[in-house]
């Protein structure tokens, strides 16, 4: 055991009196910072609260919340009679996973049919939901939208029926454009189109920019329901490689480019799905520059954007587009709940031909719920639940790393998400996620095997978790199970 | 002034036992179809209340009551001291429109700019509402649909928040299956994919069955709603003349069929918009025969089927369609509300694409307001409210046919609709319906002007009139305004 490891001793104090959140979390962040650094290392003694309220001017009830926080997020541990220490951390320890490495040909989709099978065991109790990239409804805030719209129900009386017209409600709209500054541009209500969640958005942003036939540059892996959409309208996909830490190759685009007439690029650079990184500012700008050289628009799917681990939101590729050549789909199916069928489009340069088309694909959004999202965003709470939710999906996710590190084979990759509630997983080579698929429903237990996430069958050992289910000794018990199966599926060839 | 006529005297009685509304509406209805079919002439003396309650040993407050409501529909007046009479109706006076004569060749669309207009100005309360085809949100159960989804909120609780994966909730699919036999079908919940309202039903039945450039039939007028789906789809439309009683023109359709590459029929056979007629049977019957000989599939846009204006409700043509070839779309939009945006497709032999087309088109509906819906039509009272609601749209449209045979000039056509609420009109044909538009905008009356019901421009001097509003000062006003308008514009060539 080492002896007691002085937090930064002598250098400035840990925390600004400029930042927001409560004192003990920035704490918390910042100690957190060092051991994620590995400034402070596993058994490492940390300063008694004491010393630590000291050293950091802050009163000693604040150096204990700091210390409990980190306690429940599994960082440190109190050891009897002995004080606070980094806890060893097995997940750490599990490499990442790589750069892909898609083959770089364009291909046809062809249908994947485990998709069904995965959507049909969602909100089933008797199965692990480890499968569909979705939180609890224990941890959305239903019930307070619930309400929201029962009182909206009542104000409109028999106006409720009314149509809400794309491009849908100004107060919603208004109360969208007011959070894009935190995006890191500066859309007005007038830029964006209501849309049936992010699926609809996606879908008028394929159909305003290609024909069919076409080819659209995507990450590998990607969405599944990326996939399908471009299939189901007679695209053809090009697969590129992304990294785990920086996104989409651009060198690699740039060839696909060159080799390849391309009419759009489908990509997700924040907290992506499945693989969890947020692509850095400088990416995201060169994305959107390269492809507005080719004349490419850019499809971005933002919905995890809202979600980060901790720090500030990313910001969206809009941020870098002075062109208009982003169009910027997303919804509030993965922070507020995916019933209420609420996303949005911001298609700029394709604005006109967005709301033509959403307008014969579905005219007009559900006008209750519409009006209910929107007053949640006003003033029902929105921004206060995120900080909670954010914590939350950062705990789970955590924990679930903890878990498959101590249950599944030493072999194994695990992505190491900034934000979202999935992890990406790649399995040793010899185990086929299909068969894990199939074994772990018939044990009650949902995850999503890798060739869904591929255009041409790839990640055959891959594995993508949600985690955006509380944790309990069922899932924990779920992991132990699917750690069994992988084994023995690694063993048996 | 007459002597009394007997009512068929000797006859049997007008009533049946088995019928099944209470005995005063069977005899309203029976000296209804004595008037409308001229038994009995305006300026008739109909027999006193007790005579006529002897004549068909009924009640007198039952032969009361029939005599009230004839008198409520306008049919017959009471004069002072001196008994009823059937009252003259100057619209009976007016002439049907024609057939119409489209010129038989396939056009691309184009665009058709006064429609955003007409549909920015729906719910303005400044504007009289004779546009787009809405039944006033004041004669919707609204606010009943309202309190069933603040109870279905609070039911589900967090799980109100979850997705609502296509085809959609069972509850719902059975209810609208156990309506089937109604509509002359026998088709299960299995049949079903729940859509957003019909538009997206339409779009999908048109994704499912042709590709760009293809040409579809259409009827010629018809709803400007599907005409834009064709313009968006990059499709063709190929404009079949229609009857104002029996509908779509075979012979003209049998002659497109060998001469045209036809992908898809696309009609309104149940109380055409904007025609009013609904195909007697042995012609639906006829038209899915001859589509189907032809391998061609046949759309059918039922949104007003569940709104006769007295008798039962009509068949669809699922009801003659062995061999799934017809797609069946509809919605609760017309007689519940649009804002809920719960529609549905029975898609026949292209059931599993439009399955695939819906869930990547927006993947799931709005959880509560589909299964409020549900329960509405479950237990509770739409076919109750159904009933109310039929004689409302019945007795506005009469209203308004005799208030436009009061204000508009003689030379005028009007259509004599079996049900729904609106009114097809032919001006005189110097009258530009697109000037009566810009006018009638101008004073705040909305109308649909013809050309936007047409493929290639015709029906210059048309107009269809909402009738979904309830009789009022300010619309009987509004009626004799536009007159005026029509008048001036007759007058000017």
């Amino acid at each position: 055991m080492n002896g007691t490891v002085h937090v930064r001793k002598g250098d400035p104090r840990l925390v600004s009196r400029r930042m927001q959140s409560p004192l003990y979390i920035q704490l918390a962040d910042s100690l957190e910072g060092m051991i994620s650094r590995r400034s402070l290392r596993p058994g490492d003694r940390i300063p008694s609260v004491r010393q630590f309220s000291r050293e950091q001017r802050v009163s000693v009830p604040t150096a204990l919340s700091a210390y409990v926080l980190l306690e429940t997020r599994g960082l440190i541990e109190a050891r009897p009679k002995s004080g606070f220490y980094v806890r060893a951390r097995e997940a750490d320890a599990i490499p990442s996973v790589l750069r892909s490495r898609p083959a770089a040909k364009v291909s046809d989709l062809a249908h994947s049919d485990p998709l069904d099978l995965l959507l049909s065991d969602e909100y089933n109790p008797d199965i692990v939901q480890f499968g569909s990239a979705i939180p609890s409804p224990e941890i959305l805030p239903g019930v307070k939208v619930g309400r929201i719209m029962a009182a909206v129900a009542r104000r409109l009386g028999p106006n409720g029926s009314n149509y809400d017209f794309a491009p849908g409600d100004a107060s919603l709209r208004r109360e969208i454009a007011r959070r894009s500054m935190a995006a890191g541009h500066t859309l007005g209500p007038e830029d964006f189109i209501i849309t049936v969640g992010a699926t609809e958005a996606v879908h008028v942003a394929l159909r305003a920019t290609c024909q069919p036939g076409d080819t659209v540059v995507v990450e590998s892996p990607t969405f599944f329901g990326l996939l399908r959409q471009l299939r189901e309208l007679g695209l053809k996909a090009l697969p590129i490689p992304v990294d785990p830490v920086t996104g989409i190759d651009l060198d690699a685009l740039a060839r696909a480019f060159a080799k390849t007439r391309v009419s759009a690029c489908l990509v997700i650079p924040n907290f992506h799905n499945p693989m969890g990184f947020s692509m850095p500012d400088a990416r995201k700008r060169e994305l959107v520059r390269l492809a507005a050289s080719r004349g490419v628009p850019v499809i971005e799917d933002d919905i995890y954007g809202d979600i980060p681990h901790k720090g500030p939101r990313p910001r969206s590729l809009k941020a870098f587009d002075p062109e208009g050549m982003v169009i910027l789909c997303s919804s509030f199916s993965k922070c507020v709940g995916p019933g209420y069928r609420i996303g949005y489009i911001a298609a700029g340069k394709w604005h006109d031909r967005a709301l033509a088309l959403k307008r014969v694909m579905s005219m007009a959004g559900p006008t209750i719920p519409t009006l209910a999202i929107a007053e949640y965003l006003r003033n029902g709470g929105y921004d206060r639940y995120l900080r909670t939710f954010r914590e939350r999906c950062r705990q789970q996710v955590g924990q679930m790393r903890e878990a498959i590190a101590e249950a599944f084979p030493e072999e194994i990759r695990l992505s190491r998400p900034e934000g979202g509630f999935v992890l990406w997983c790649e399995l040793p080579a010899t185990v086929d996620s299909m068969e894990l698929f199939h074994q772990g429903r018939a044990a009650g237990i949902a995850v999503a095997p890798g060739p869904l996430f591929s255009s041409d069958g790839g990640f055959r050992n891959f594995i993508r978790i949600n985690c955006g289910y509380p944790w309990s000794p069922q899932v924990e018990r779920a992991v132990g199970v699917l750690g069994h199966m992988v084994r023995g599926l690694a063993a048996r060839k």
